[in-house]
């Protein structure tokens, strides 16, 4: 209703004209965004400071049988105003979150058809939102189909990228640091190999896209709030350096089906000339919708274990069986096969990792492969791949479920769809009752392989759908989602926050599947975790993996990734035997938060090194957690962040000196003493590895003395 | 298990060689099949009597990137069974059914590639089923793709047939009765218009085809057990008159996607000299699998009544309100929505109806119209059309189902998916538990408009599977389904019982679209009504639709649907004030039995008349029907099929002798008398007509004469 009215006011504004120009700068005054009709075709421009950093770009689309929306606009009106309001999310970096920014609304109208596409920009002091907007009422525009959105983004030079290839199916891939121009040369390599994955373009890169200009502007295009849309993907004009949305199709090669009222995703811009503010920022979570979900309280923080790690590494199997070549659901006999001796998801192994979880104070064990259908589960094209229900011979749901309960740990759910989500809709229902019946509240959700239905894409609009059933469903049922392969998050989790996770990156599993190039971590805070948090699943702490492959890491640079890598799940990944030896490293992961009244960037540069302090939900107690990408780190921290007056105790966990990713990666070394607001410390980090520090406010600080 | 020790001892007997031959005959020695391997390609063909009907014929597959299964086979073994069981249907035409075949089953083997593929061959005395199977072990198949089926069916000669377009959306057109020369000229006039539709080829027709030859044989085409599998068409080159099986694609172009060990769906052919015994047949039932349903208890056929010509005539809508150009459900506000005030589905109208149907014995009330959602219902590919769940203001969900159970009748549950099949899959488990929560037993479900997922089609194998899926998970819930717009049925509710109905032909609907030409309900029982019962909704007393159209039949014609178009679920479709207007005629529709011990064709000719008469389950009264086509047709009836020596009350519901189906439908006679197994009966249908009797054995004679 509120739309509509203001709609109203637009028209009767019924301003017109040739060109027309509309300005809107950010409370702090040093972003400002121009809006310009130029014979009637719309364009945005981006300054930071009085400098262009977004040229005039165009804006509008391209329908599927339908004369575009790209030209013939007449401006109805324009409204300004201002928006200033803190919210409290139910979990997150800072216990409370401003939202603060001015905006423009232009109405516009095309003449010639009588349709309506207004454009909603909102510029805070970090960057701009602006998203298309399409009116019912007063429009002769109701059902539409997208060919493409046409929104660009001409930059201002050759900037440097921190870019993976535009793909319709993965972002699992690892980051290239490169000029713009060099993304063209360099792209075919940097398509490595994936159970799904399509790409569109030698110019195309996916978001968040962190670039980076030769005077010092961080600069990172994402978006926010997709909901019943496409994904976008940028595709770059590498001759004027502008990029252009590329939206994800459906089996058809359309993109997108559009209903009145209804708007775009927002399309967001970043700028900088601080790399903490990128990481800072909370541009995207505030243009997200607020919290949907009336009661929040079963919504909760877990830090998990679980049956992983053993499966990725080579240790054991998902499977059950070696004995089928395939398995149909319902007619392949379990009872009756021999079982392989390899599979992971076994009552006594499962009890081994809940009273290691037990003894250790985590909330969850998560459990891969419980459930038939392992044995050839995916690159089959295969419909009914599992029923989401049916437990292997070897796992007793409900003993394994009451032993957890009775330790006061959790099991945590998995369901890996194979991506076959037609099958995974048919099943939600039971598989969701399921949980409830034996007392799961969290699931890990996988969408490994090709979509089915078949030809359309993760990103597919049909997919995001998908998605944001499952996670609005699970809501029904009281039950976090932790949703890997799905598309990258864009802020949802302000809306729903049972979305606890995601992966949609390359993550920790690759450090079995060859190794992750250091500096990884260092990147993501700017690119993926932009969305979200990821389920990054750190933790090695043996970086030797059964099946040859090693994890370029250190032990003080796995520590310091709960808390550099932003998220409400943290895992404790590898296995108890190998955590069992080194308990007092192990420790800062028993002891480290994960929900936070604060969070700080300390130090940052994408890809070099990333330094975060964050201050325990509640507590008095800070973290601290440094990542370093391919060179050594050195960091002078001052802990002016800590409470005037108090004393604390840190213990820094931090690499050796002769700590190396490659040969040594065990080496660190564990310093305890006293620090307060005025201490400086210097730590050293070598490259791929990192440090933690936990401080918590001194209650004895008997034989203790200061840290330097 | 069994499959596999057969394929086995075929494996074992080790035949090769250049040519091949093998024989079955059925049971009565009059149906032959040759299987012959010809330059290591497999060909089958047919004789009936010594003559050929079906000649040489390929049969394999063209696989998507993989070789094709068309040639280089060696024949591995064969086997030869008789099978002779005689079985009980939950419902039926008969009480019992005989499935009595001979049998023959063919190893083959590709040597170059190591990948069986067997043919399984059951000839019975009607007719010839055949089917590929594809085994596990001891092949080199496992998950493979379908490009293209190519069994062929080459005839003797340019047979008449009796044929629909073929098409990937719907089966809802009129039969052109043509020789197979005269498809490819007829073609382009045959395919009206319908609300999602795709042809494919200019002499591309549908099963069940319906064909007769110069000499005197009928022939017919279908498939049985469709299951996990694109829907079958057949394509004719019409050089050779060969057909040749044509698979329904997916989005992608792809046929169809299959893992060992599998098979087919049964390709059959029946083949008699007389026509009648095309309508008595079970083939297809028996080449289905027995009922996997355990307890059957709920299952029962229904007769009803329903708010559904109403809207179909133009008498009201769907829709609640004409107020809003779309709907977006949750967000769409039918609270403040001014009614229209031509909404159907209102309570004092159900009531209405309830109090009709609990009047006159009427089991069942259908309402549709009674969600949100209508508004917009179709033809915008709108994903979330419907949420199955939420009653418009004016249809009290819980009031009238107590109401209607007060008075001992139910209300059919109506599910509209507009096609959009993720839609209904997503809310099916939320629909379904509705259902119960209110006392619905049955569900009405309709697929109009293009599927989605977009570029899939109905009759695609991701289409099959759920429909498949709906009738199972149903039976979960104890709910029967009649599927309006699926695929064409394949015998599938043997298996299956909970599956009371399909529509898959144009019904009685297109007689407020224009009308029906007379003849169609002459035809439908040897083609659509092969694969299972067909919701016709016959019953229309009053011809003269509000929206202009006029029904092409008369109230004899009308009240022998209910004969001759077997089906346990029976709706009188008109409204209760023109039931009213006709109680005498009415009380047929009263009368008429739903579920019987036996069933007998009298006359039958493709799209001219059909005569049956069927004995009611458990009891001793009989139900003759007779429907005429494009001419009016007189009728010899010899009542020998009654018990001898028992005494009849027969009641003849016939076409007056100046009833006329365009100018004067309503003109009928009633004529009571006595009748015995000896009694012979001249009747006379008008064109478009047609005469229903009920015939019960007397207990009280006073005053009734011999019927002549």
């Amino acid at each position: 209703m509120r739309r509509f009215f203001m709609l109203m006011c637009l028209v009767c504004l019924g301003l017109a004209g040739r060109v027309h120009a509309s300005e809107v700068t950010s409370p702090n005054g040093e972003m400002k965004l121009t809006f310009t009709l130029r014979d009637s075709k719309p364009y945005y421009s981006v300054s930071f400071r009085g400098k262009p950093v977004i040229k005039p770009s165009r804006l509008g689309y391209e329908l599927h049988n339908a004369e575009s929306l790209l030209e013939g606009f007449t401006q109805t009106g324009e409204k300004t105003s201002t928006f200033d309001e803190t919210w409290t999310p139910v979990w997150g970096e800072n216990k409370t979150i401003r939202n603060h920014y001015k905006e423009l609304l232009v109405g516009l109208i095309q003449e010639k058809t009588g349709r309506v596409m207004n454009l909603r920009f909102r510029v805070y002091d970090e960057g701009v939102g602006l998203r298309y907007e399409f009116p019912q009422e007063g429009s002769k525009l109701n059902y539409f189909v997208v060919k493409e959105e046409c929104t660009e983004f001409a930059l201002t030079g050759d900037h440097i990228a921190w870019w993976i290839p535009g793909d319709y199916d993965t972002q699992e891939y690892e980051y290239s640091r490169s000029r713009l121009s060099e993304i063209r040369p360099l792209f075919k390599k940097k398509v490595t190999d994936n159970a799904s994955q399509t790409s569109f373009s030698e110019t195309g890169v996916q978001t968040s896209l962190q670039l980076k200009t030769d005077d010092g502007l961080y600069i990172n295009l994402h978006e926010a709030a997709l909901v019943n849309y496409p994904a976008m993907h940028l595709n770059l004009d590498d001759k004027n350096m502008v990029f252009r949305s590329w939206l994800t199709p459906d089996a058809q090669g359309i993109k997108g089906y559009l209903q009145t009222p209804c708007q775009s995703p927002w399309r967001t811009i970043m700028i900088t000339d601080d790399a903490r503010k990128v990481l800072s920022s909370h541009l995207i979570l505030n243009l997200n919708e607020p919290c949907k979900i009336k009661d929040t309280s079963w919504i909760h923080p877990t830090k998990y274990v679980g049956v992983w790690w053993e499966m990725i590494s080579g240790k054991g199997d998902w499977a059950y069986t070696s004995q089928f070549p395939s398995v149909k659901l319902g007619i392949t006999d379990y009872a009756k096969a021999k079982p392989s001796g390899r599979h992971s998801a076994n009552n006594e192994n499962v009890r081994r990792y809940i009273d290691f979880a037990a003894q250790h104070g985590f909330g969850g064990v998560l459990v891969e492969g419980w459930n038939i259908g392992w044995e050839d589960w995916f690159g089959n094209s295969k419909e009914y791949v599992f029923d989401f229900q049916t437990p292997y011979p070897d796992f007793d749901i409900k003993a394994l479920n009451e032993y957890a309960h009775s330790k006061g740990v959790k099991l945590i759910m998995h369901h890996e769809t194979s991506s076959s989500i037609m099958n995974y809709e048919k099943h939600m229902d039971r598989a969701y009752q399921l949980m409830k019946d034996y007392g799961y509240d969290a699931v890990k959700s996988g969408y490994v392989g090709n979509l089915i239905p078949r030809g359309e894409h993760h990103y597919s609009q049909i997919a995001i759908n998908h998605y944001q059933h499952a996670i609005e469903r699970a809501a029904d049922y009281k039950i976090m989602v932790n949703a890997h392969e799905a598309v990258r998050p864009t802020g949802l989790c302000r809306t729903y926050p049972n979305l606890i996770g995601n992966e949609s990156a390359r993550g920790t599993e690759y450090q079995a599947f060859g190794g992750i190039t250091p500096g990884h971590t260092a990147i993501l805070p700017f690119t993926r975790l932009q969305g979200g948090p990821m389920d990054y699943t750190p933790g090695i702490f043996e970086m030797q993996c059964s099946n040859g492959s090693r994890a370029n890491s250190t032990i003080g640079g796995q520590l310091a990734l709960y808390v550099t890598m932003y998220s409400p799940l943290q895992m404790a990944a590898d296995f108890p035997e190998n955590y069992e030896k080194h308990l007092d490293a192990f420790q800062f992961i028993k002891d480290v938060a994960l929900d936070w009244d604060k969070s700080i960037y300390l130090e940052a540069e994408p890809m070099e090194y990333i330094t975060a302090a964050r201050k325990a939900k509640g507590s008095s107690s800070w973290f601290v957690g440094s990542v370093t990408g391919l060179k050594p780190h050195n960091s002078t921290l001052r802990l002016d962040f800590l409470d005037k007056g108090k004393t604390y105790v840190a213990t820094v966990y931090a690499d050796a000196p002769d700590a190396d990713y490659k040969t040594n990666p065990q080496a660190y070394t564990i310093t305890k003493g006293l620090v307060t607001a005025k201490s400086v410390l210097k730590l050293h980090s070598v490259a791929g590895g990192g440090y933690a520090i936990s401080i918590v406010e001194a209650k004895d600080t008997k034989g203790l003395k200061p840290l330097k």
